[in-house]
C-alpha cells in the first residue's frame, strides 16, 4: 500500500464515476465557526461514494471471474453501486438486501439491472444466503466495506476533495461498515498536508468508538439508528487501518442526526441521506474543538425515502 | 433596452451573486428524450433567482433613496432576497408579506434583517400596505416582478445558462408574476442561437395563459396551487416583452408538479421549490414536442417547508 496504489486505483474508475462537487455554505461556516467543504458523493452516479469501492473491485476480477458474475450483501448503497457498476461492465450482479431496506433502494438496484435476494436483517442471515449465491453461480463475492481493494476505491473521494482542499486541517466521515473512513485515512496519510480524520458515529450503533477503546473488534447489541447505513459493524482488513490513522470518533444522538440533515437540506439546497448528516452533526457537537479551521466533510449519499422523512412541522 | 443593457446589469450585480452550477441527470435525460441543463438557483444566495433581480434595482438608488430604504411585497422569495440585498448594501428593508407565507420563508427575512409587516393574503392587501410603509418611510417600492430593472436583473440567470450551453433550442421558465420568464426571453433574444422560451403555468393559476390568448392582462379568481411562488399575476411592464418573446405556456396539474418534484428530489439529490417543479412537469408533459433537444431549465428556488411536504408513503 503507497500512495501509488491509491494514484493507480483513481485513474482505473475515473471513466466509471463522477468526479463530484465541492460545495460550501456561507450560513453553516458561520454556525460552525470553521469553514467547511462538503465532497457531495450524494451526486456520485447510484447516489453514493459506494460506487468507487465496487467499481474498482470489479475492474480487478479476471475475465473469467467476470464471466460468473458478483454477488454482495447490502442494505442498500452498495448493492446499487455493485448494480450499476456491474451493469456498466457487462457483469452479472447478485444483491443479498435486507428485508427491511428502504423501498427507494430496492427499486434502484432493479433499475440498475440487480437480481434481489431478500434476506432477514441481521449480518448473519446476509452472510450466509450471500455464501449460497455464490456457490450456486460461482460468483466472486464482494464485500461492501472490508476488502482493500473496496477500502482503496471509497478512498478516492478524499483524494478529490484534497485535490481541491489541499490545506484542509480536519476530514470528517461516517463509520457504518468502516470501509470509507479507512480508505479517506489512506488518503489524508498520503496526500493531505498534516490533515486528521474524525468519524461520526450514531451513538445507536458505536460498536467503531467502543472498539478503538477496547482495541478489539466490538459489535452492537442494537442498532435503533435512522442511519440506516451505518449498522453494520468495523472488520478485520478496514480496523487497523482505522486504528493507525483516524484521531477519533465522535457520537450523535437521533435527534442530532435529524437536526443536522434538516439544516444541510434547507440551507444548501442538497439531499443528504441520515447517515451522511452523522458527521455535519458531530461536528456541531464538538464544534470547538474545530474552530477556525479548514474542515472537510465526505457526504456519503442522498438516497432517502422520500415518502418517510423525519422532520416534523416547523412553527 | 439593448444587449449591452444586460451585459452591464451582469457586470454590476456580479460581486453580490452566485454564478449558480448546470447540472444534468442521465436518468432524467433519458425520461424524457431531451439532454436537459438545469441552471440551479436554487443555489443562489438566499435559495432564489430573485436575489439577481433585487440587488439589480438596489444598487441603481440613489444614496438618498438608499438612506430611506426600500420596501415590497411578497409571498416569499423576494422577500428574502430584498432582505439580503438590502442588507449587502446598507439599506433597511420594509417587507409585506401574506400572512400565509410559509414559516422558513418568513425566518429567512428576519435572519437577514428584514422588518416583516404581515397582511391578508391577497393583492390588493399586500399593495395597500405596502403603499403605506412607503408613506410613513419614504422608501422606494420595488415590485417583485414587475420593474424593467428587476426583470433585467432576473434575466441574467439565463445569460449565464447560456454562456455555458450557447445551442439551447429551448428554455423553460416558471409564470408567476412574469418577471423571470420576461428576463430570460430578453437573454434568449439577445444571447441565444435562435433560443425559443417556454412558460410552464399550474393551471390553478394560469392567469398567464389566458392572458396570451386574449391579448389582455387576466386575473386569476383562485389560486389554488401548490406553487406558492406562482400565485401572482403578470404585470403591464413584463407582458409586452412575454408577448412579444415567448413562444408559448405549458399548463400542469397539481399532481404533475408534485410527481416532478419528486423526480427531480430523488433523481439529482437537490431540494427544489413546488414553482420551480412546475417547469419540470411542464417538459414531461409536451417532452413529445422536445425530443432530442437540448433544453434549458431555469430552476427558480429551492424554499421548502420541510415540515410540510406534499410527498406521501411508497408503497
Amino acid at each position: 500500500m503507497t500512495q501509488q496504489t491509491l494514484l493507480d486505483c483513481h485513474r482505473r474508475i475515473k471513466p466509471y464515476i463522477h468526479d463530484t462537487p465541492v460545495l460550501s455554505s456561507r450560513l453553516i461556516n458561520k454556525e460552525v465557526g470553521a469553514e467547511v467543504f462538503f465532497k457531495c458523493e450524494n451526486f456520485q452516479r447510484a447516489g453514493a461514494y459506494k460506487m468507487r469501492g465496487a467499481t474498482n473491485a470489479i475492474l480487478q476480477l479476471t475475465d473469467e471471474q467476470c464471466g460468473k458474475g458478483v454477488v454482495t450483501h447490502s442494505s442498500g448503497n452498495f448493492a446499487q453501486a455493485v448494480s450499476l457498476g456491474a451493469q456498466s461492465l457487462g457483469v452479472a450482479a447478485h444483491i443479498v438486501m435486507p428485508n427491511i431496506a428502504p423501498q427507494v433502494k430496492k427499486i434502484g438496484v432493479l433499475e440498475y439491472g440487480g437480481l434481489i435476494y431478500e434476506c432477514e436483517p441481521t449480518l448473519e442471515a446476509r452472510q450466509t444466503m450471500a455464501d449460497q449465491v455464490s456457490q450456486d453461480t460461482g460468483a466472486t463475492f464482494l464485500h461492501p466495506s472490508n476488502q482493500l481493494n473496496v477500502i482503496i476505491g471509497q478512498g478516492t473521494a478524499a483524494m478529490e476533495l484534497l485535490a481541491e482542499q489541499p490545506d484542509l486541517n480536519t476530514i470528517f466521515c461516517p463509520v457504518g461498515g468502516g470501509g470509507l473512513i479507512a480508505g479517506s485515512a489512506l488518503a489524508a496519510h498520503y496526500f493531505g498536508n498534516e490533515c486528521k480524520v474524525f468519524g461520526g458515529e450514531p451513538f445507536e450503533a458505536d460498536d467503531a468508538y467502543r472498539s478503538l477503546q477496547s482495541g478489539i473488534l466490538e459489535g452492537n447489541e442494537t442498532t435503533d439508528t435512522i442511519a440506516d447505513g451505518l449498522r453494520t459493524t468495523l472488520g478485520d482488513v478496514n480496523f487497523p487501518i482505522i486504528q493507525q490513522h483516524v484521531s477519533g470518533i465522535i457520537r450523535v444522538t437521533e435527534a442530532e442526526i435529524i437536526a443536522a440533515m434538516r439544516m444541510v437540506w434547507e440551507r444548501m439546497k442538497i439531499i443528504i441521506e441520515p447517515s451522511s448528516a452523522v458527521t455535519v452533526a458531530a461536528l456541531l457537537r464538538d464544534r470547538k474543538h474545530f474552530q477556525g479551521q479548514k474542515v472537510g466533510i465526505v457526504i456519503s449519499g442522498g438516497n432517502v425515502d422520500l415518502g418517510n422523512l423525519p422532520f416534523h412541522a416547523s412553527i
